[in-house]
């Protein structure tokens, strides 16, 4: 098959960068086998399931009342009788009831086991009591009706959560119903995340003109918190070979994922290449046919770690944790595939550059369900703000120019 | 205006309860004015700001070069010149350096201050250099490329993030650029979940044919550490009147937000509406025009406490959660309006009774962008398993028994 003139051109100029495609790829083939831990449940909120939560028994556990009201024998009922004597009370919470008497009934609370001898509940709203006898006012009564019956949701043994799930509130409470006081989760990879560049200063000093204060590591830090509940450590070194060198190596031994930004790049203090290729570390990639973060450098110390080397501009580095990182994290926790997200262009979109381009775009909701993108470009990948009016990126092709209103893409959300 | 038949009808039947939009305001009338406490910008993570976050100094704070490359004088390239001797390097972190002949270049990095006496940047890609001289091998050279001028992004004092927003990894990057170690923050309200039915038992524990464990209160726990970062306290009380009021008196002494969950509806045992009257507790309503979540009751002490007194069947107590107690926590922490979801019913969906439906769901994206919304109808309020396959819940509305596939409605999403 001929290549197209577009592809074609593509090859040409910029061969030695990888798609998109290509770098997911290859970063997922990188992944680490999940490995388990056992947390409190206490602690378990936003951790990935590392088994299967089971049903302990059947859900519910036995034929459960869900109206307050009586319970009675549906064969009185058809037979044509209306008033009930009660014979006592059936609570939540305490031990099966039997009727005495099947002309009889038995005051049930939700919640409560449905009492022997009894097959169907009425509720209060289509009674009246007195004197200890309840007087059915309604026609439409049916058999086992008001009854949450024994097994119908799950039966004993049935897998109720598959392992691989994230864990959330609902989560949470079917993990307290089948007594998981403890349960096992994915363990979190010992994390490091590293800045470079001696433009950056501490949060706390005020910058000198030539400097800003150093932001990426504390977004990095942040998505991971927010997405996996990683707890990584932060680091900085100014952009000297030895520094780095020095301090990389300390890092290997103790890290299993390595996030450095900056200092990837053709400039002459981009020293992070080098390094990582002196002190071992397998390049996988360098540079990506995208925009932004077209610099990016991903590699291995296989079996030991991995690095992701992002580019230190704080657009580029956060759309490569977003697009790349994320994926890779939670692949390699051992969560189940995500469900793509896509998003609808509000406005045309023109990109001529032959890379992949990221488009930052604010969502909303259509009244017809459909989620809109409007997009956000920014002044490039040094415009920081910009990032706190989006909400995700748009992935729009590279063999394209131009993106109409009303078209859907690939959308890479990271505000909820 | 003559009411419609069906409204007439639900008027007629069901006028001791409010409808969802009632409640809704009710709720939304009663919340706290939110107050402001600082904290690390560690700990700041998913509060609301509670100050906006204002620009300390242009962004970017100077003519920044955003490619590795040399600087020069654009107008020595548009006489001709193609040959720039190296006169130095400005890099990264590096204070200003001026070129000394306009017919000259110095290097510059990414990130660097673009140098005195430059107004353009030519990229390593299209330069060779050799022997202290660059030499420009394209002939597309813009005035001013190359370069991130200084406040086209913000200018000084500009809000770049508004008070209200909740904080994610894009507003620590801002936050931290800005030089926030410390951020105000929303405090958060000091709240108490309690659980009350003689049919609990503890996660530890095994329970008896006719018991179950505790549930709500850790989903709801969960949801409000998820939403808010709120540390909720755990309490729980046997089905006795004097012990839940004795109980709720020390509470409310100490906590702002209350949630109770079962015991509200018209069981023998269903002491808490009495209980809450006893006590004080002002009525604002009870029994919403709803399924699940009917018995829903809420109410407060003025000033002091609001008290939502939820269903304690799990899918209503967690549906009452998602569709008032997080809005009206959003609010009272001055979280900026949130955007309403919406989510398009993949199939038909019948639903007679006069009472707003809320429909558990799952979601998928349409490769057009759509928000498809997958009915899991369940087996009732009781169907906690049925909450941890859904997604979120679709409102469909009242007026209605019959709701097609492709139609829209109001999503409640309680997953991401």
């Amino acid at each position: 098959m001929p290549l197209e003139p577009a592809i074609f051109a593509f090859i040409g100029k910029t061969a030695f960068m990888i798609t998109v495609a290509e770098a997911e790829k290859i970063i997922l083939e990188n992944t680490f086998s999940p490995a388990a831990e056992e947390v409190m449940l206490s602690d378990a909120l936003g951790r990935i399931l590392a088994e299967s939560l089971v049903a302990d028994r059947d859900f519910p556990p036995f034929d459960r009342v869900t109206m307050d009201g009586i319970a009675i024998c549906h064969e009185q009922f058809s037979s044509g009788r209306r008033q009930f004597f009660i014979e006592g009370v059936q609570a939540a919470g305490a031990p099966r009831l039997s009727l005495k008497n099947v002309e009889n009934c038995l005051e049930v609370m939700t919640g409560a086991m449905l009492p022997g001898g009894t097959d169907t509940v009425v509720r209060y709203e289509d009674l009246q009591i007195e004197n200890g006898v309840a007087a059915v006012l309604t026609e439409i009564v049916f058999l086992r009706q008001n009854i949450h019956h024994q097994g119908i949701d799950r039966k004993i043994k049935d897998i109720i959560v598959e392992k691989g799930r994230k864990i959330g509130p609902a989560e949470i409470a079917v993990a307290a119903t089948v007594g998981k006081a403890k349960i096992q989760v994915s363990r979190l990879p010992r994390t490091a995340i590293i800045s470079t560049g001696d433009e950056l200063v501490a949060v706390e000093q005020t910058p000198l003109l030539h400097q800003i204060r150093a932001s990426n590591v504390f977004a990095l830090q942040a998505l991971l918190k927010n997405e996996f509940q990683i707890i990584s450590q932060i680091f900085h070194f100014s952009d000297s070979k030895e520094l780095i060198t020095k301090g990389l190596d300390e890092i290997f031994e103790a890290f299993e994922v390595v996030i450095l930004s900056g200092a990837v790049s053709e400039g002459k203090f981009d020293f992070v290449p080098q390094v990582l290729d002196a002190l071992g570390v397998e390049k996988c990639f360098h540079k990506v046919a995208q925009r932004p973060g077209k610099p990016f450098w991903f590699g291995r110390i296989p079996g030991k770690t991995v690095v992701f080397a992002l580019p230190g501009n704080p657009v580029s580095a956060f759309l490569c944790a977003c697009r790349y990182l994320s994926p890779f994290l939670s692949k390699s926790l051992g969560e189940r595939a995500r469900r793509l997200e896509v998003g609808v262009l509000t406005e045309q979109v023109s990109f001529k550059p032959e890379l992949i381009y990221f488009l930052p775009v604010r969502l909303n909701w259509s009244g017809g369900g459909v989620v809109r993108a409007q997009p956000l470009p920014g002044h490039g990948s040094g415009d920081l703000a910009n990032l706190s009016d989006a909400d995700g990126f748009l992935e729009l092709p590279l063999e394209r120019d131009v993106f109409q209103a009303g078209e859907a893409f690939p959308l890479y959300r990271y505000r909820c």
